[in-house]
């Protein structure tokens, strides 16, 4: 084999292969590319790194032909049928021992069934999630891998190069068998969803009671400076200082209410039901971006149920009251995201190592957050932790906030400010600490008019009573 | 044809195969079932009304060769596989025009591929959802068919004698093509499930407020004679009086709070994703069974987050609000449902009649309320209406109410009673009601991580911005 091949090949030259690549190759590895559109290849070559080895081709199988044995090959393609056409089309082309990764947001289930039919041809099939957009992607992303761990071996040296880190540990780590990296990445989205949610109706609380982008800017500036760090408070902070190029306006103030989604976050709500595992906190997150899209029917809803009311209180008091809600809440989208990652990782036998995942998740994703190190800890300490509330530290933190979470809340009814996910992530927090929930009139129902049987708390067995006949 | 052959056929004699027969010999039709089990023929016969004629066989082949042509033919077994399985039992049986019902809770995927199955075999094939429990069923069930309309006509003699009525007119009617009778019942089982949620919920902040059993019982017994009559109400206030027969105590204080279900409420809330259309309440409902299964967990959480919270205010004007938000929180739980049925309506090409869908919940079904006719009402003035909330005269009720409901969200939050499904009934009325919502910075937000671009206000087209450039 001539020492000239390259290390490593890709598959689609859009912005997030390409710039992956230009990362690995920055970090000494030569690489290729391909994309059957050619004047995506210049562009590949033209942005490299000088004196790093990069290289655009048209042709699949020179692709092919130009790397060493056993072969490394990405794709990042648009999920569902494209993932399988370039299957086909490696098939002829790929030698035993070859890796093929996905490292776009296919669902877990196709990521499974394709590890399943190379696994037969002995070729190794992982699929990979990889968060933090294009910037995230050309400097150090936040990489979720998931598979043969074998074949992971074979890869971990440039996927520890290219990823994001935390000191000195890269944020990358095997996460599991089969398809766990992407069911890893699809909960991470779902829980980016809850934030982001959370995020927005803090801003319509403080909007409500009168801040304007510059208050809005320096709130969240400071917000970041302090334990609600992270990139998704960082980045908003931006956004309410960025000028509109085409009016005088503040952009944020001309964007579209319109909320769109690639659809991540309502298969992890989906998925969540099938476990089951309850993730009402993201759920509420993709109704709410639903709801967004209803825009003639909330113009004549907001005629019919016209609202007055107007904000007369401390503003200091509320914006504090904000900001304990949304760390709060931010704790538990977290929190539910895990216990799904917990559940999944034991019902679809993927072995995830939690401790990894938040260790992964603490820098270079959308989701990365001063909190990943609370919750590093806590996993550390017990790897088997079935919920991080349940964890002392985090119950210190969640305490921390409580009283002020519930004051916003009371405060968003009362004005009629929607804070759905706050809300969500409060209901869900009194319900888990419940010990004893007021479910027990459902089952009462559910034997009375349908004979469905119910447990009783003192005698084991199953009962059914002919009610409503004394 | 001899005129000694029998109406109508049942497959399978569980007690709801069982009671609709003899419900539908009751009105004069001849009948015969089905069942393996030939106890199960037997007691079908001992239990039939003199002067019936009600005939149980244990051979399928007998019992269509017992049947006048065109066959009816209804089953009634566990949805999946044997729904399947009967059929491709009858298939060798039946003939050109003949009638197979599956009365089940099938998921309408499945129902649509058997219609389009069969029909290429020009054998007819109808979904038809049944609600009512046991005693529906024998005594009057509401009936939600749905496939082929010339094949409604065969069965709509028995179906409609069978049915509950209000005044003169049957809970039946045809619902729409295709899958649209599983698809309606699916839905009302939504909208049922969520509404138990909030009665839970209701319950469990008069208790915690120190409402006795009794107390609770004359509660809702007060409110079945009210605005909020309906048959989860009637029978909440009956389940509140029920003695246990082993111990001194009311039998819903040892019922154990780990709520069962069956998968149709996780279906709508999954199947309303894929619309997409927000039914947050029934997701919360649909978590809040979820969350009862974590006994052991809220068991420790308890511990780690206990609470001192007692009340201490005036329990008529709390029973008032709690009445209220119930009130509020169940319109909206039927606004949500019937908005997916809007739009699975158009998506899915089913051609659902909204106004008989509301008709037909007036009586019989688990989810039949006072309400129900305000929306019959409403769908009658404009059939063509996409969410009841834009109706006037259901405005005039939420606002009636809308305040109290926002007192009492407001309590639960402060007083940390788990409100989960009234909070989210709120949550989506404030979002519904914005003429603009806060999503337009998740849409920044996007657009700043992802480059998912963004719509504007003011220029149509697709923008994207490098932002924090500035």
């Amino acid at each position: 084999m001539s020492k000239n091949l390259f290390d490593f090949g890709m598959i689609g030259l859009g912005v997030m292969g390409r710039n992956l690549l230009l990362n690995m190759a920055d970090h000494g590895f030569s690489v290729v590319g391909f994309d059957k559109d050619k004047a995506k290849n210049s562009a590949l070559e033209a942005s490299a790194t000088p004196g790093t080895t990069v290289k655009g081709v048209s042709e699949l199988s020179q692709m092919i032909q130009l790397l060493q044995r056993p072969r490394k090959v990405m794709m990042l393609v648009p999920a569902g049928q494209p993932v399988d056409d370039v299957i086909a089309s490696l098939l002829p082309l790929l030698e035993k021992g070859d890796v093929i990764i996905d490292g776009g947001n296919s669902h877990y289930t196709d990521t499974l069934r394709r590890v399943k039919y190379l696994r037969d041809k002995e070729i190794h099939f992982m699929g990979i999630g990889v968060s933090g957009g294009e910037q995230g992607a050309r400097t150090g992303p936040s990489i979720m891998p998931g598979g043969d761990q074998s074949a992971y071996e074979n890869v971990r040296p440039m996927l520890e190069a290219i990823a994001a880190k935390v000191g000195d540990t890269p944020c990358v780590a095997y996460l599991g068998k089969e398809g766990a990296g992407h069911y890893v990445k699809m909960v991470h989205n779902g829980i980016e969803y809850a934030i982001m949610q959370l995020i927005s109706e803090s801003y319509a609380i403080l909007k409500y009671a009168g801040l304007s982008n510059q208050q809005l800017h320096e709130v969240f500036k400071s917000w970041n400076e302090g334990k609600l760090q992270s990139f998704l408070v960082e980045i908003t902070a931006d956004i309410f200082l960025q000028k509109d190029d085409k009016t005088d306006a503040h952009l944020v103030d001309v964007i579209s209410d319109k909320a769109g989604s690639k659809g991540t976050g309502k298969w992890t709500s989906q998925d969540s039901m099938e476990l089951p595992v309850a993730v009402p906190v993201i759920d509420t997150a993709v109704a709410m971006r639903t709801v967004s899209g209803y825009k003639d029917e909330r113009v004549k809803a907001s005629e019919l149920y016209s609202s007055n009311a107007t904000f007369s209180g401390d503003i200091d008091e509320l914006i504090q009251q904000v900001h304990d809600a949304l760390y709060f809440a931010t704790i538990l989208s977290y929190a539910q995201g895990l216990a799904m990652l917990f559940q999944a990782s034991k019902d679809l036998n993927m072995d995830i190592p939690l401790p990894e995942v938040v260790s992964v998740w603490r820098g270079g994703c959308i989701i990365r957050s001063s909190l990943l190190e609370v919750f590093t800890s806590a996993y550390r300490q017990s790897p088997e932790l079935s919920n991080i509330l349940l964890n002392q530290e985090v119950a210190s933190l969640v305490k921390s906030v409580e009283d002020n979470t519930r004051s916003l809340i009371a405060f968003a009814a009362k004005s009629g400010t929607p804070a759905a996910a706050l809300m969500a992530s409060l209901a869900y927090f009194d319900a888990y600490r419940s010990e004893r929930m007021p479910t027990n009139l459902i089952q009462a129902q559910r034997d009375y008019f349908g004979a469905h049987t119910y447990q009783r708390t003192d005698i084991p067995g199953t009962f059914h009573t002919e009610w409503g006949q004394q």
